[in-house]
Order: C-alpha cells, then structure tokens, then sequence
C-alpha cells in the first residue's frame, strides 16, 4: 500500500473561504462534521453534517491554498399525486421538461491533479466510480470548463452498489443529469447543459420533451406507464430554466422492485424504507382512477413483491444457505481492486472479493456481501426462537 | 363532577410490601415509575415503566394499609414458525393445551369496595370495562377468592378500543384466558381455571383441546387455517401446568386485518406495526408449503389489505371527508358515559361523544376519533404538496 502524507487543513484560509470565524471552522473540524478523505484525498473534506447550510456530503476542496467547494446532491422530492403536484410546484411557468430518473448511484465529477474524480453523494472518494469516469467521460470538458461540476449517475450490470440490467448496459456507463457551478451549486439551464454536455460526448439522461402545464400530468402518466413496462425507475420533471425545484415521480414496477430487494434482507431493511414505496402504491392507484381488474393486479404485484423474495431467502436458509448479496466490478487498472478493496473495509462493508479473471483487456472481480442480519435471524426461526 | 379526597402512599408499608428501602421507593414515586390513578382509584399505582423486575402495567393496590400487587399482563411471545417453535419451547413436556387467542382488548379484574374493577393493560381503570365486568362477572368468585386476579378478553362490537363483529357477539362480552394470584403472578394449570372459571358460570377462550408435541404443528396448522376462513385471530399454545410460557400463533386473515386497519390511518400507523405484520406473511407461506396458486392467493390477500383501505382514505379525503374511526359504547349507567369520557380525555384522545341514546333499558353513545395526521397528510398531497 502506498504512503500518502498527511494534509493538514488550512484552517485560517478555509474559514476566511467559507465566511466563517476561524474558530468556528476548528470547531466544524473538532465535532468531525468537516472529516477529511483517506489516501491521496486528504485535501478532500466531506461535510458528514449539514452546517452553515451547506447540505451533507459536499466537499471542501483544498488546492494550493485555494479552496472551492463541492454541493452535494440536491435532494429531488417526490410528488405523490402528479397532477396536484405539478400544478403547485410549477404553476407560474407555462412548461416543464420531463427527463429519464435512472435507477443507478449518483457521483459528482471533478478534475484533480490532471485526474478525474468521482464523489459519491456521501462526499467519498469511490476508486471504482474514479476508474471508470477516466475512461467514459472527455477530460476537455473538465480543463476548459474548470468552475463546473458533472453530476450524473453511473449505471449498469458492473456495479457495486446498484447493479441493474435493466438498460442493456454491457458494463457500466455514466449518464449526466445535472452541471452545476462550484461553491454556489447553480444548475444551468436544462438545454445549455444538455448542449454541453453533448459538446464533449457525454451520455445524458433521456429528455422525454418538454409538456405544457396544463398537459404533463397526463403525458407524464403515459411516459411512466412506458417506463415501467420496460422495469425502468422514473422521471424529474424539470423547470427548464432550473429556477424552480424539479420534483420526481416513479413507477409502479420500480417501488415493487426496491420491494423485492428490501424483502429479501427482510431484517436489514429500513421499515421507513418499506412504508414509503407501499404508500406511493396507494396515491398512485388513486389519482390513475384504475378499473377493478388494474387495481387487483397492482395488489398482487405489490404482494409479490414483498412475499416472494422473503420466501426464497427463508427457504435458502433452511436448506443450509445464508443470504447474500453478489456484485461484479471490471477495472482495466489492477490496483483498483486493492483501492476498491480497502475503500470498501474502511466504510465497515464486510464484503468478500474473488480473485480477479482476465476478460478481454479488463480484470472482473466477483464480491458477496452476507446479509449476516437477517441469514442469522432466519436461522433462530428455524431453531425455534420466538420472534419477540 | 364528584369529589375524591386525594389518597398518601403509605411509603414505609409499601416499601416493606415491595422488600425495597423507603429510599427507593420515594424514587419511584417522585421519578414517576409509579403513579396514581384518577378520582376513586388514587389508591391503585400503576407502573408506568418496568422496575424492581415488575412489569409496566401492573398495579401496587393500597387498602387499609394493606397492600397487593396486581401484575400486569405478561407479554406473550410469538411463534414465527409453528413447528420449531413448539419442539424448542415445549420439547421437554409431552403435551400441549391449544387456546383461542380473540381480537379485543385485555383487561384484569379484581373487587374493590364492592365493586369489580377492570384495569386494562396499561394499569388504568377503564370506567366502561369495569361496569361491563360488575354484570358479566359473578361476584362470589371474587369474595370467595380475595387472592386470585381474573384476566381476559373483552370482545365484541360495543367496544371503545377493538371493535370487532367477528364473533356474533351483540353488545360486548369477556372471555377468560388466565386467572393468577395476586403479588406472585402465579397462573393456575389450565384445566384448574377452566373448571374454576365454569364453576362461577365465565365465559371462557375456546379450548381447542391438547396435542401430543409431535403432532401439536399439524394439528394448530388445521385450526389456524380454520380460524382464519372465520375470521378469527389465533391461538395460545399452553404448557397445561403453566409453568413453560405460552406461545402465540395468528391466522394470514388476522395478520391482513391488522393491516387493513393500519393502511386505512396509514399516517398513524408504526412502521413496525405493518412491517411485523408482513413478515409472518413470509414465513407462514414457506412452511406450510403453499401451491404457487395458494401463493399468490396470499400475495394478493396482502397486497389488497394493504393498498384497498389506503385508497378508500385517500378518495375520502379528495372528496372532502376526513379520515376517522367510529366506536360505539352501551352502558347502563348513565354515569358511566361522563366518566368514560372524562377518562379518554385524561388519556389524551380526542374523541367526540354523540347525545346517549335511549335503546331499551340501555345508554348507546357513538364515538368518533378524526384521524388527523392521516386526513391532513393526505389533504396535503391532493394541494400537491410533496411527500419529503
């Protein structure tokens, strides 16, 4: 393992960077909301807390004693009832623009020492996620636009957090939905980044088009009826200027997939987690006017979706097994797998990496993580326990 | 309003009864782990948090500088799966008693100046459950056993708490599933309080009869299912001489009623309620073995409990109703009605009564409690306002 010094923060500067007393920046640094990154991005310091109103998982960047600052992800809320929702949230502007919501992770992307790097929305270095937007995305972009950051989310079958099939991805790909400015975090408008972003060559989010007020409730009831048969997650419906707050809307068949994968690490799931996705169920079923027959298959596909996967960890349990999760990750630069390794122990993730196999010019490594939690309290159940 | 003279803990006496130092128990009673019922009943504390290794609920009684305590009831456990649970819990005896567990509310009864008294799970004195047990309960029982404490189950439609039809009871009815000593808790074997029970002419839980331990599964499996097609609830399973715990088992429809009543105030309901409810889904399914189409039967019984009442509240509401939940309560005593309500207001519940209606020799009052986080939080997104 390589030997990285260690940097120290400026604390002077940095405060001065963030309007702040210097003795407030030491205490954001003693309460460990401002914690720096490991390795070669110690002068990375992720905001673990929001303060001085800047959200979790933004980055203070410390660069020749200069600064600049990372937002994190803006969080997108959910409208529950669409046409209400839109009418509310976007009712002073005549359109709205309705853009693809992927089921995949989110980084932010910057250039670093000639090098570009992937943020995760927790404000971590990912070496995985660093690899790939070396390969898949245009540096140019990054040296001639310098006060910008790309936002997107990376998506595909090679993927170690949410690996999906769903987009007839080979591997894994990087789609942008978002540039905004350092320090301020001011998106640009809808079409200017998508011309940009175009410009370089960069995979965008699917624009569906752009929907009059009046019309997008219904239109984008068509849109995600349409991306559900296809197992796909969702939409954010956008101000195209970027003023307004864009909001997002799912389908159907994506809750009952987020079902499917908390039920069977039934124990590891979050209740809240579990509520939610059965709670837009019913506001959806309502506002569709569905008939008798829809309504009973949207019960069925909800009922399946928390049983079946439940059911099939129970029965591997019985059988001797225990329940797991498997991911696939594919480097070209074997010392990822090290990096990605030591990444993975150093956020707690007890996972367990394959030997890597050559493919073509790449390395893949298969990794299992056990669901210890609920393999365990599985087991009791078949020992007899009590559940409580 | 009557008057009540406020009633002294004798601390010394009841310190010496609970073998602790008058130290200690100034604690308990300054740090509130033991509080005072309201109006006649200052001289019932009830244990508002577990201490001195008592249950919450149970109640320290103060007569005559006389002392009893009144334990509360103990928290039963739940078989996940029938067959383990019962090999492991019960393994050591060859046989094992099988009650009926019914849907209504717990309270305890004793005679106090006279009078039956109910004291519901909390330690309260429910002034509408103590009138009902002074008419349903033979008093003799009480004098001729001044140490024995009666527990059961209030069940039936006129019922301010679990208002149930299922059981063809008219009005409301107490059913006895234990009767214990006063200040050990001890039970009495089952058949000993069966016999005792029918003696005195109380209504008793339905014994489903004893099973070997080996075919005790199979057999609760018949009933359960039986119990389920009727709507019922479930069973207690029971070592016959009291002395290992009981286990509790409970039907897929009674799981799925549960959760009708909680997706209806989807907003008040607790996460865990609704998600302990789907779990035993998952475990009942595998190991009795469903056919695929048996599985999706309960695939959609689940998903129809879930998403059915929670439209029916959501469609309330957009058409300008609130969410609530009616009750109803038939006294005799016209009095008990102003104390009944006096008590719900004390507890915190914003109920309103409607006018006593005269109906033969009897008082009906409806009762209606407005769900609010649930109406609000729903009237919230038909404005369109955005879930978080």
């Amino acid at each position: 393992m390589e030997y990285y010094p260690q940097t120290e923060l400026d604390v002077e500067n940095a405060a001065s960077f963030l309007g702040i007393s210097v003795q407030r920046m030491q205490e954001l640094m003693e309460r460990r909301v401002l914690v720096p990154n490991w390795n070669e991005y110690q002068h990375l310091f992720r905001f673990e807390h929001k303060a001085l109103h800047i959200d979790i998982g933004s980055v203070l960047v410390q660069k020749d004693n200069g600064f600049s600052l990372i937002l994190g992800f803006p969080k997108i809320k959910r409208a529950m009832l669409l046409g209400p929702a839109i009418k509310s949230n976007f009712g002073e502007i005549p359109r709205v623009a309705v853009e693809e919501k992927m089921n995949g992770y989110n980084v932010r992307v910057i250039l670093l020492d000639g090098k570009l790097v992937a943020i995760t929305r927790s404000g971590h270095v990912c070496p995985y996620s660093s690899e790939k937007v070396n390969s898949l995305l245009d540096h140019n972009f990054f040296t001639e636009n310098p006060q910008l950051v790309v936002y997107g989310e990376m998506v595909g079958p090679d993927n170690p957090y949410v690996p999906k099939e769903i987009y007839r991805i080979e591997s894994l790909e990087f789609f942008i939905f978002d540039i905004r400015h350092k320090n301020t975090g001011l998106p640009l408008p809808l079409y200017e980044r998508r011309s940009l972003a175009e410009k370089y060559g960069f995979r965008q989010v699917r624009l569906f088009g752009e929907f009059d007020i009046q019309e997008a409730s219904d239109m984008i009831q068509h849109i995600i009826k349409d991306i559900g048969r296809r197992g796909h997650e969702g939409v954010v419906i956008k101000d195209p200027k970027m003023v307004l707050q864009p909001i997002k809307y799912t389908a159907s068949q994506s809750n009952c997939s987020d079902l499917q994968h908390s039920m069977k690490v039934f124990n590891e799931s979050g209740r809240d987690f579990i509520f939610s996705r059965i709670v837009r169920e019913g506001f959806q079923s309502v506002e569709w006017e569905e008939s008798e027959e829809e309504f009973k298959k949207r019960c069925l596909r909800l009922g399946e979706s928390i049983l079946r996967p439940m059911k099939e960890s129970i029965i591997k349990v019985r059988d001797g097994d225990r329940v797991a999760e498997e991911f696939t990750i594919r480097v070209k630069d074997r010392a990822t797998i090290s990096k990605f390794e030591e990444y993975m122990r150093r956020l707690g993730m007890d996972i367990k990496f394959s030997e890597p196999k050559i493919v073509g010019k790449e390395y893949v490594v298969h990794m299992i993580k056990i669901n210890k939690s609920t393999s365990d309290k599985t087991l009791a159940m078949w020992e007899g326990q009590l559940w409580s």
